[in-house]
């Protein structure tokens, strides 16, 4: 590991402080922690990057007008509702939480993100969560980055934070991060939040680079089931707690920083897939070869959201012939004859045919191993590409098959 | 019903004649149909329309070259084998296939098409395939329609089959069509194969556009898994023996053979959906007042494919959530506050907003259905688009996790 991990999560760059409540979003009968506020005792650089879904939550609207033309210092988050599909009012609820912490840190409602992530189509229920505000403030404290990670997941089994530190032009420098996912659960149910906070003193044009580059590289390099969210959010927060010189682009200062961001946002991205919802193997597609870059993750993409490919994962089938089937309809230029497959280092089809002289029983063992590879060598240009993938359980399906029960709940409640 | 149907699926129409066998390729201790052969007295101006998949079967590329200079007056086709994924050896042996009963026939080569469904990656057992041809040619008989049906099943529970009768120019004329699908089962099982027969008397290219316009209409508006198989073939016959006039392109006989192939192929293609793998539920997605009908098309296929949906539909849950969120992530321009969603006539989501007024038991009533439709008013412009989807079951993912046995069954065999 390139990089030494600090204890702290979010809370281990200095000056970031967090707080976490049970407001009863999830279920009013419950403890558990699904309301938290994450802040910078100093002013911040800030960065985001949102859904492309054209169908957005109104927290993913706020917070893209908070970051337009100013800096975010704080978070607040919520887990339960996704207060998604709410229309106007659900806007005016996104601001609100945002305004009922400002108010009482003496910031600008502005200088606060929001996200929410949980069931699409309910109305957020405001009543619960207002009166946690002066909680969220007052108990803000420096060493509850791990709640924060707690009070954002829904069906995630474990909560997912990391932190590093590393030299940047002789000086320490602190990432922490959070994130929630389990495999886009299920859309309605879940989302991919992520809190990023560092105390490195970095330009806005900087980070911003820093951060889209290195999801580019982690996130955009997984899928679980192929779905994506309405409310998906990544926020990155820098406080410059550290001390100068200042980070900025096409320095080697900025590289070394996009590279410390890259493998924190990868680590998290990993564990995503693997705390995916009812997921038994996580497998790497890794595409060699190909004439563009964009062919190469054209075919990776197919093979590693098939839904076919999955689930002969799922029951240890080393089935190249689903593979090559899935490459074939990418859309990619290929070559069926060039074509080679590999599980791990074990060919199973060379040129397009099936692998003459490899056991199907030692294929067999590493497609039953909880994590292998799966390598095409398109063998016709110089462009790779992977994805980090999970297997499709019928539990998985089992799982998503009916939230009936959520609504029924609300309808009990009065909500709608 | 806008047409008569009739007995005797593609051997309905006049001069066709058929013959099957078992020829032991799907197993060899089983008397399971897997080879047929289907033939016409005359010669025919023929058709075909074939997968896009760049992964493409032997018997895809020999049917492709046939149909390319010549007709085609004959298909032999066998399951339990694809044939795909075989290289060079594979050509050969889908040559052979139509060469053996072309000698018996005392007709070309190139005027047999050929097909082959199941298992990718394995040589055709032609030691199993070559004794059959004397058979094949010597019981070929005008009633023996049903048995192609059943031939070419690999994993469909029943055999699918259908013949119309209609009135074109004042004279009676037949079309009669068999396929098999399953739910593109698995793409190494499974594939889509579809034999059309007709007496019409017509010109290649009016038989052209119409076939595959009709393909469009049809075959080209389900899905099942989303994959996209190797082999799929639709080949069309048409042997002139209900006499002329011969029905030209851009002439009104041209438009009432289209609609009449077109109701052919749309009965098979949700034939397809209702026989697909461990499927429970027949759900039609329509998409109304898209601003084009590309966008219609895609919004329709991101709903109809979307595992959550799907996963959502065999829950019998009315989750509009899904819906919308897949609505969101097609790349088609949307208005969010436009959108309405209805389950049957009853609306779940009116203007982006979960509807007022509507029961949830009600909705759970319409989801519960074996049959229902789900409506999507983007409420933008003019272009509509349907398609025909089925739900994803947790059986599905188990029924198709495993192929192992088959590889298994084959090296013993000692094909591999």
């Amino acid at each position: 590991m390139p990089y030494k991990t600090i204890k702290g999560g979010v809370c281990a760059p200095k000056g970031f402080l967090a707080s976490s409540v049970s407001a009863g979003i999830k279920n009013p009968d419950s403890d558990r922690l699904d309301l938290t506020l994450l802040y910078s005792e100093d002013p911040c650089v800030s960065s985001g990057t949102f859904t492309t879904n054209r169908v957005k939550a109104a927290p993913v609207r706020v917070s893209q007008a908070h970051l337009r033309n100013n800096e975010i210092r704080g978070i607040i988050a919520n887990s339960g509702n996704a207060n998604a599909c709410t229309g106007v009012c659900g806007v005016e609820d996104a601001r609100e939480m945002a305004k009922m912490v400002a108010m009482k840190l003496g910031v600008r409602r502005r200088e606060i993100g929001v996200c929410s992530t949980g069931v699409i189509g309910l109305p957020l229920p405001m009543e619960r969560i207002r009166p946690h505000a002066e909680t969220l403030v007052s108990t803000l404290k420096p060493r509850n980055g791990a709640e924060v990670a707690r009070a954002i997941m829904t069906s995630d089994t474990r909560p997912k934070e990391i932190a590093i530190t590393t030299e940047i032009d002789g000086r320490p420098i602190r990432i922490g991060a959070c994130v929630k996912g389990a495999g886009m659960i299920c859309p309605s149910m879940a989302t991919m939040l992520c809190f990023v906070t560092t105390d490195a003193d970095i330009t806005r044009g900087c980070l911003d680079k820093c951060l889209s580059e290195a999801v580019e590289r982690s996130f955009n390099c997984i899928t679980i089931d192929g779905d994506m969210s309405t409310n998906d959010t990544v926020l990155a927060l820098a406080n410059a707690r550290a001390g100068g010189p200042r980070i900025t682009r096409g320095t080697k200062s900025c590289r070394l920083f996009l590279d410390a961001l890259s493998f924190v946002l990868l680590k998290l991205a990993k564990e995503i897939v693997r705390d995916g919802e009812r997921v038994t193997k996580f497998v790497t597609v890794e595409v060699k070869n190909a004439r563009t870059f964009n062919d190469a993750r054209k075919v990776a993409e197919a093979v590693a959201k098939s839904q076919l490919v999955k689930a002969s994962w799922n029951g240890n089938d080393p089935n190249w012939g689903r593979v090559i089937h899935a490459v074939g309809y990418s859309r990619a230029p290929i070559r069926e004859e060039l074509i080679d497959i590999y599980y791990n280092n074990l060919p199973a089809c060379i040129g397009g045919l099936v692998a003459q002289g490899t056991k199907l029983d030692d294929l067999r063992a590493i497609a039953a191993k909880k994590e292998f590879k799966i390598v095409i060598d398109l063998n016709l240009g110089k462009s790779d590409h992977t994805i980090f993938s999970s297997d499709l359980s019928p539990e998985y399906i089992d799982f998503n098959r009916n939230e009936y029960a959520y609504w029924n709940q609300a309808r009990k409640e009065g909500i709608i």
